[in-house]
């Protein structure tokens, strides 16, 4: 008998694949990311109307006022409601409140706070009660997420949630050197973080390109390391309270010794070779490293510190210890000869030499230390937390020294990988050998957004919505793991997202108007919905980028794992599996194939007026290409016809000559076009 | 014989009803905004590749290397070029540039500075001299909006300008008190001032419903009035240096005596009767006002102003003066015998008394003073700046007292008149009897965005791109006023500021998708396209609004002068003005109307998913039944055929009942549609 399906029973049947006992249908339909440790449908709908009230209650920091106050608005503007209450204070009266937020202490911002929260809706009323006001914060967006409507209004399923993090420490890395990203970029992000329950920034204010924080000691550090791009320190303050009042630690990263070309332009003297040193413009990794050998550095960073120390409010500064290439202590016979005279045998060591002593100037003002892995070394104070970048074995290794750990292989977003690899990657490597208590100390992770190949324009489409997905990893049980769920609620997420003023989406509205030169963006659109940038590293090997390249080309106004691309390849796959799709799952590839098809004819002409469009247009040639080979084969698929083997051939020669690149983007129809020929020539 | 017209050849035909004799078709073809006091081109093209460099010489500011490599990077955004050049400094060294920018000397960020420049562009070099670096800052951006392409490349046309403004004065001002605008709003609409050569950012910084500036001597002001929305004074200097390195003046606005209740919730006892007072939530004229009666009050506002005048170096500061009703004075007995007792015969008069014992205080500290018309009297100083908002007679009214004037009246951007309404109204009355030495105590004007019904969301939609229309009143000759081309590079410069990150396109996106609860918005864009919001006093009298109130709905995502129906409403003139189109012309229009026919059966299925939208469900049936007439009638016009006098009047009632707005939109298709259905009975 014909199994009949469409499209969204296509992602239903291959969530079943690993769909979990817990799983009801309608509980599957809500839009919760990260999903709750524990959530219970209890029947029946509370209905939003404009007399909705909400209550703070118990003993919170302030900043849960402003927080409920900012949720009722988000409802407001989400729905539409004129609600009557306005603004929400410590002495603020209401009368038989609809929804009461609970919590019995303020949160501190800090590793372990507990961020647990119980959010129960009844047809009749909300109560979201939580130990910590940061707790009541994560509740509150749970509940943002549970908004639903149907044709007689907005609603609330009714729900009983009971949950918490799996991990204490759920980073956002963002470089803010490499390309400055002003403080409402910062903000937005922060936003965003918060929706998805994120709680540490891990701001990078340091590199090569640039120096970015404010620091009155040494002024030169901004003066000549920035080009004038740099935060204030009373932005710094703005953005560590914009982040507190959404339960969000902000961690302050200054990487040294090397990655410091910018700390040089100002003050070389404390550089491994005598200068000058100008900002660096290039990307990679380079010689210029601080001299540990001599006493001033660390008088230098002793007085730097102490400033910082007391700007950053944190237990932790991250003193980073990446990519140090040793080049410049090789050349110096004076560097050489205090290795020799200290028995220091090597580059690596003289780095640790560096970091002990460093790492003390933080204790004493009363900061822990934390650190890419590299500076993993027995004598660090076990408060270190290292950071693993390069694989599980570093982070394994430093559990077994006794440090904590979390984990950024896997979550580098820069990489183009689709969400689906970084779901899946978890922090606690399933084959470790480490003990239940030793996996404890893998305290959680970050995605990192470096910042080579992007700009405030379109820094957020690289991170969102992808950095959900590891937020989730972070957040939710180790076993929710299913994928096709997870693209579902992250669709979902983006958009809300969205309505927080982050700029995924609509930027590249805006991008893609600036490419096309006008209005008529259609053909433009339909070509980078199936087109994703190239590897990374492939893109710095084309050795043409500077911090000041255009960073607005096709490429990076493409995103990764492109959604309309992901949804085709669904499809495809659903159909090559043997299942025979229905006649609106056959309509839905024929429509994309045919649009693909005949986008090449009307985006020329775009091209021809925008020169900048050009480097693509091989690539637009290839996909109608290859979009008429798909076509015919789906024709054959459809009517059961096996597809002869000499077109199956040359079919699959000309989508091999659409697999290479252009202007740095590749189309990413090529595979399941690939796979229709295939199925179609096999059967 | 027939004269055949397409879409864009109808455009010039009505422009040619109103061109200039400079016109060539050529030059009419370039998308500067505000249009040149003289350009002549001068034949051939400079071509721009990316061995493109720039050298600032003379004597500049410091902003002018920043702003030129803000420029070159602006250049490389827009093009894709990978220039070699990076930074601008003082002490750069530029082999043979292919642009020089000279400017003389520092220009000064006051009225009547010289912003002159002269810009030649030929094959080979470009040369742009000013008299100071802010004429020079004015030339870039003409210089950016030359920037053309063809099928070989970029390139700008060779051109001689000549270029100064009409008006010393062209400002915006922006209301953060009602809604509160925050850093990055500020500075993206200073972005798009500077695009098309405003000078004066004209700040409103208090109001009933906000005290928006941190005020040290007297904390209460933000820290009670409020609810934590405002710049710290770290900001406000971060804005005026953004401003200041575009060239642009900030002038504060403290609203006196009343529009004041936001000053008396932590300030109770300088009010006008005893409180207390919380922030107004409301919006239109309240009671609460200064006591002009103490002078404890004059105190207060001495060391207020002190600290306001150290803080904002402006040589203005605009003191507001506007809609004081005289409600609390009449009721207050001692302020009753105040002016018994001083011969002051009303409310009028006591606050002219407060006026001139306010405006010595800004003299002691260096300032001028400038307010709304209602500060004029005779006792002010001859220095005093009056801002003409009701009516042209206040203007001429001040003229002849002596005082300088800067236009608003005609200038309310709040109001939702169409582009060309600013544009046609000339701050220089045409029958004033002014003399030519009077008129120039006309010194410009200023668009003003009132924040009743705004938020950060969609301030941008409100302000752009009309501003740019109000923006070539003051900047460009008197008689440049061809409308239709107007819009023409309205729309060009509208794509610019998009460019630079001014929401006006791209949140519209945003607002739809969050409507619409998803990505599928295709039926509520086309509708959304067709409307415009009712008249802001007709919102206001819906009696609903408050400060608090949702902004979000399809009232607030629909725009102004919305391009598609003012698109169709220009072939539908050119049409029944008795031009017969060609057939394109006539398949555009059809192809519109078949798509407003039939966009109520796509648009349903999301308004019964999102309730949100259900206001707006009886429009969106009256625009697809009118599409329906206007389909029938542009059929009988093309054929030749009479409408018969029955369908005439059976539709033109249908059209009368579209006319009605729902959900505070009014449908812009109804008088073209009307047009048409008469134009086909009555031929």
């Amino acid at each position: 008998m014909r199994y009949l399906w469409s499209f969204a029973s296509l992602l239903l049947v291959m969530s079943s694949l690993t769909v979990r006992s817990y799983a009801k249908e309608n509980k599957m339909e809500l839009n919760l990311m990260p999903w709750p440790a524990h959530i219970e449908l209890t029947g029946g709908t509370f209905r939003l109307n404009q007399s909705f009230t909400v209550e703070v209650t118990g003993n919170p920091a302030d900043r849960l006022y402003g927080a409920a106050s900012r949720m009722l608005r988000k409802l407001s503007d989400r729905t539409g409601l004129f609600f009557s209450q306005d603004y929400l204070y410590r002495d603020s009266l209401v009368k038989n409140p609809f929804m009461i937020i609970h919590a019995d202490r303020p949160g501190k911002l800090k590793l372990y706070e507990d961020e647990s929260y119980r959010l129960e809706i009844t047809p009749t009323h909300i109560l979201l009660t939580a130990n910590t006001d940061i707790g009541a914060l994560r509740g509150m967006e749970t509940f943002l997420q549970l908004l639903e409507a149907d044709s007689s209004g907005y609603y609330l399923p009714a729900v009983n949630i009971m949950d918490h993090p799996r991990f204490p420490w759920r980073g956002l890395m963002i470089d803010a050197s490499r390309h400055f990203m002003p403080v409402n970029v910062i903000e937005r992000n922060i936003r965003g973080m918060a929706a998805v329950k994120l709680n540490v920034l891990h701001w990078h204010l340091s590199d090569d390109q640039g120096f970015r924080a404010e620091c009155k000691t040494f002024p030169k550090l901004t003066g000549m390391g920035s080009d004038g791009l740099f935060y204030t320190q009373a932005q710094i303050k703005e953005v560590i309270k914009y982040a507190a009042e959404r339960g969000i630690r902000v961690v302050p990263e200054f990487d040294l010794p090397a990655h410091s070309t910018s700390w040089f332009v100002g003050y070389p003297k404390y550089a491994s070779a005598p200068g000058p040193y100008s900002i660096e413009r290039r990307f990679g990794i380079f010689n210029p490293v601080f001299n540990p050998t001599i006493n001033k550095t660390y008088v230098f960073l002793g007085k730097f510190f102490k400033e910082m120390c007391a700007l950053f409010p944190d237990h932790y500064i991250h003193i980073g210890g990446d990519e140090n290439n040793g080049v410049q202590w090789n050349a110096n016979p004076e560097i050489q000869a205090f290795m020799k005279a200290h028995k220091i045998p090597d580059d690596r060591s003289l780095q640790l030499y560096f970091e002990n002593r460093l790492v003390p100037i933080l204790t004493k003002y009363h900061k822990k230390a934390m650190g890419w892995e590299e500076i993993l070394n027995p004598r660090l104070p076990k408060t270190a937390i290292i950071q693993s970048w390069r694989g599980k074995e570093s982070e394994v290794n430093a559990v077994l020294q006794g440090y904590r750990v979390i984990q950024s292989k896997g979550y580098y977003l820069d990489h183009y990988f689709p969400a689906s690899v970084y779901y899946l990657n978890d922090p606690v490597p399933d084959s470790s050998g480490l003990t239940a208590q030793q996996k404890k100390q893998i305290i959680g992770g970050e995605a990192c957004m470096w910042s080579e190949y992007v700009t405030p324009e379109n820094v957020d489409s690289r991170i969102w919505p992808r950095a959900a997905a590891v937020a989730e990893r972070l957040w939710s049980p180790r076993d929710i793991r299913n994928v096709s769920d997870m693209y579902r609620r992250l669709d979902a997420v983006s958009l809300e997202l969205d309505g927080l003023s982050l700029t995924q989406l609509k930027n590249q509205g805006m991008m893609i108007r600036r490419l096309a030169g006008g209005y008529d963006v259609k053909p433009l659109t339909n070509f980078i919905n199936v087109v994703e940038p190239i590897e990374v590293y492939s893109r710095a090997r084309t050795g043409k980028y500077t911090s000041y390249s255009p960073l607005t080309r096709v490429v990076d106004a493409s995103v990764p794992d492109p959604e309309v691309a992901r949804n085709f390849s669904y499809m495809v796959d659903g159909l090559v599996a043997g299942n025979q799709p229905d006649e609106d799952a056959f309509a839905i590839m024929e429509r994309e194939l045919s649009m693909w098809k005949k986008n090449d004819a009307s985006l020329e002409p775009l091209i021809s007026k925008s020169p900048i469009l050009k480097e693509i247009q091989p690539l637009s040639v290839e996909l109608s290409a290859i979009a008429s080979i798909g076509l015919k084969a789906l024709s054959d698929i459809r009517q059961n016809a096996k597809a002869e083997s000499g077109w199956v051939n040359a079919s699959l020669s000309e989508i091999e000559k659409a697999a290479a690149p252009a202007g740095e983007v590749k189309l990413m129809v090529v595979a399941p076009i690939e796979k229709l020929v295939k199925y179609a020539g096999g059967r």
